[in-house]
């Protein structure tokens, strides 16, 4: 990372040379960065109009964010210009995955640093827009500038479409955390991406900015304002959670808005892949996709669950105990976290399954984070197996996953996945209880940083509460863990390897 | 299970005939439980001798329950006489491990019953204590007749013994949760439990009692009085952590006897296939044990760290603050759950760290339970190879543990056991918020009573409480729990699997 962070003359081909002599040239990652700083830039116009429009004083950094996000994008672009190489090699498309969502989270800070707040804060609420997670410290939401209520929310945004580009076009080739399992046929084995990755793009964000504009426009027709609905829209899609108010989507009192926000969390929380098919004339794809079928069914039955534990236990009708459980289940299971109550008063039963919902999270080649619909789906799987296995040693049961054989190298990519999943929301617990936090806040926290969800639980984060107490070296290793949770972890662990760097 | 539990003519060769036609006779298994109900009458008459000597009055119970039991034990063996084939295929094995220990927790639980306490809290306390997990419902320890006292260490001590014979006999030819990795080299290949066990068995109760007496020795020589040394060395080699006094080790107050306790805790908790190598002539063997080695660095480490929290934190000197971490987290680690002070008194740190210990465990083979230090090391071995296989695609890494390749069928063991053991854990937790209790006593009750470690965390669990107070439904859900995480967890679902039972 130094090396690309030094100066250096226009157009020189950056390379990191490998021990084992594979030269890796970094002038296409730091092209692409600079495309990704030139796109920020185009982003930072429309919280600049909306302070123009209503003056407000937090137009000024808006304008310096540009100006610096600008030059450092168009000097990338300069600096790399003779290297508009796009088949990216294996290494390549890790270094500019991790290096993309450090450097771009940096640029995107920029505002908040102009409007007063704290280096640690501002880069913890910028990477928990980015990463579509949707923890804030700040308060008074309300008043805020619409130019930073806007920005929050294009954050959220611009991150979930990240999210979903990576996870179609980028991860099924890297093999991270069993994402080989949605190779398609037109993938090309050469391990090399290839340029109908763009066609693929195009579709992504076409499909993701239709349902944005559907949504916004659903939020207005249930009487919304206009601003609050582009902003609520953005990430809504995202399923990133951010609002325009302290009090969260509990703000409209509105259950047709909730209506509306139960479908589009959804809608962001199902595969891309789905659309795209959808759109190509595969019309029954969206019935056949096996991650969207289940993640609907697993939200419903939680739901009606939940409603018939509340029914009785707050003397609630059944239609709003069933709007209001299936709003904030959709909400953490798609890892937005909107609430429009702190729900955490319902009870234990219901805390203790929101808290379990945190691993659940929404479908691969989504929006969502967390542990994903299909990574259950094979655990559930391989688990079956085993247990046909022990009854019967003799026969070999082959697991499969939506009616083909699961490919040989994916079961152990999966649980590893989930293994250190686990295993690191278990470490981030112990070091953020170093920082004082009790045990329900640290071990919430962890997760809810990890599976990119947003409230914890407990008095200070959960979701009547804001991150804004914490001690500042518990913000940056939620912002660290955000990061890793958003890059499926292994993408970002790999870059802490010395092994990467060596050969 | 039906079938077994109806009257029959003597020596009736039962068995259970398959939907593929295989016929599995059931009576090699009677025959074992009754030699086991057996043993279990012998392990009666010392309760019955104190309680004699003593002139305490659960004589009559005690008495009562061994005339039960040698009746049941005896009609058994006489019913299965015929069939002393020990030569088990998997499925047999399978059974008779569920079933002898869901036959012999019923009869453990008589005398309870007989000195007032109720079917469910009986149960409760008996499954706590052939699981080796140490969880009490009982108070007044303290002024308690030393039958019942002795019994709670005897039920410990003979579980102990059980799961580590499970362990070494059984479940590395039953591949349950990648326990297939320590086949030895005199393993038989053809599915059929050979009587050389008996040989391996005899060399695990020889060590297993050798180390009791050793124990009892050490602890009467730091004053203990000959009756608590007695109790408490059964409750210290099997890793089960009853006591004789309400305030468990606290009570003591004895330096000398807490390093004593720290020794056999460990002897308890590393692999008994050491020890039989050792005593067979190979004594590099403890050195040389992967497992052992990591274990005893572990805690050390650890230790270390809350030591030099703690100093600062308590005003602690440091060497009372190493001894006492030490103390706990050996307990911890080992799934003992002896305390001598309440440590969730010494501030978030030390909760967070002593939480996340009960997912550590012992090694396998041992009388500890938890998930295991050969799983971590697998996962970390799985995990190290996942990331080398990312950074260098065309390199194909092959796992390897202590020096050679792992089997390719144990790391999605493992790693599906893990998964396994954290969603269920998950699920009791949601199950036990249903019957009311918080999220922190909800969660580290299902995470104790998996782990087979004891004490929770939380005002009413925790290391200075007691589950008395928690509800009867909460306490079935823990008792089966404690089973599941004792038994491997696969090898009691095997048998709620209908395709077990089918073919």
């Amino acid at each position: 990372m130094d090396e690309r962070a030094q100066p250096a003359p226009l157009g020189f081909a950056w390379q990191v040379k490998g021990a084992d002599g594979v030269i890796t040239r970094l002038s296409p990652i730091i092209f692409v960065i600079g495309v990704l700083l030139c796109g920020l830039s185009v982003l930072l116009i429309l919280p600049i109009i909306a302070d123009l429009v209503t003056g407000s004083p937090t137009l000024g950094p808006f304008v310096i964010s540009l100006v610096i996000t600008t030059f450092f994008g168009v000097a990338f672009l300069l600096a790399a210009r003779q290297s508009r190489d796009f088949a990216l090699d294996v290494r390549q498309a890790f270094i500019l995955t991790a290096a993309s969502w450090l450097v771009l989270s940096s640029f995107s800070a920029l505002p908040f640093l102009g409007i007063g707040v704290d280096f640690t804060d501002a880069y913890f609420e910028t990477v928990s827009g980015l990463t579509t997670t949707g923890s804030t410290v700040l308060t008074g939401l309300d008043t805020m500038s619409p130019g930073i209520l806007l920005w929050r929310s294009e954050l959220q945004w611009a991150g979930g479409v990240g999210i979903v580009v990576m996870a179609i076009v980028l991860l099924p080739f890297l093999r991270v955390g069993g994402m080989q399992l949605f190779r398609t046929e037109s993938s090309d084995n050469s391990e090399r991406i290839v340029p109908n990755a763009f066609s693929l793009m195009s579709w992504i964000i076409g499909i993701y900015a239709g349902l944005t504009i559907l949504c916004a426009l659903g939020y207005i027709a249930t009487g919304m304002s206009t601003f609050d609905a582009i902003c609520h829209a953005m990430t809504t899609l995202s399923t990133g959670g951010y609002s325009t108010h302290d009090a969260s989507f509990g703000f409209f009192e509105a259950p047709a808005a909730e209506w509306i926000a139960i479908v589009f969390m959804l809608a962001g929380a199902v595969p891309f892949v789905m659309y795209i098919r959808f759109l190509q004339g595969d019309r029954a794809a969206p019935v056949r996709d096996p991650q969207a079928k289940s993640l609907v069914l697993f939200v419903v039955v939680v739901a009606l669950i939940t409603a018939l534990w509340l029914v009785p236990h707050l003397h609630d009708n059944f239609g709003h105990a069933f709007r209001s459980s299936l709003f904030h289940i959709v909400s953490i299971v798609t890892t937005t976290g909107y609430a429009t109550t702190d729900y955490t008063l319902w009870g234990p039963f219901v805390v203790g399954i929101f808290f379990m919902l945190m691993f659940v999270g929404g479908c691969a080649g989504s929006t969502a984070g967390s542990i994903k619909i299909y990574r259950h789906q094979v655990i559930f799987v391989v688990i079956r197996t085993q247990l046909l296995r022990l009854s019967g040693p003799h026969r070999v049961a082959r697991p499969q996953y939506n009616g083909a054989p699961i490919p040989a190298d994916v079961p152990s990519s999966v649980l590893a996945f989930i293994a250190l999943f686990f295993v690191l929301v278990g470490l981030f617990t112990v070091a953020l209880t170093a920082y004082g936090l009790d045990l329900v806040t640290a071990l919430s926290a962890s997760a809810t940083a990890m599976a990119n969800v947003g409230p914890g639980f407990g008095d200070v984060i959960g979701p009547a509460g804001n991150f804004q107490s914490l001690p500042a070296g518990a913000k940056w290793l939620l912002s660290f863990e955000m990061l890793l949770g958003r890059l499926e972890i292994f993408t970002l662990l790999l870059m802490l390897d010395p092994q990467f760097w060596r050969r």
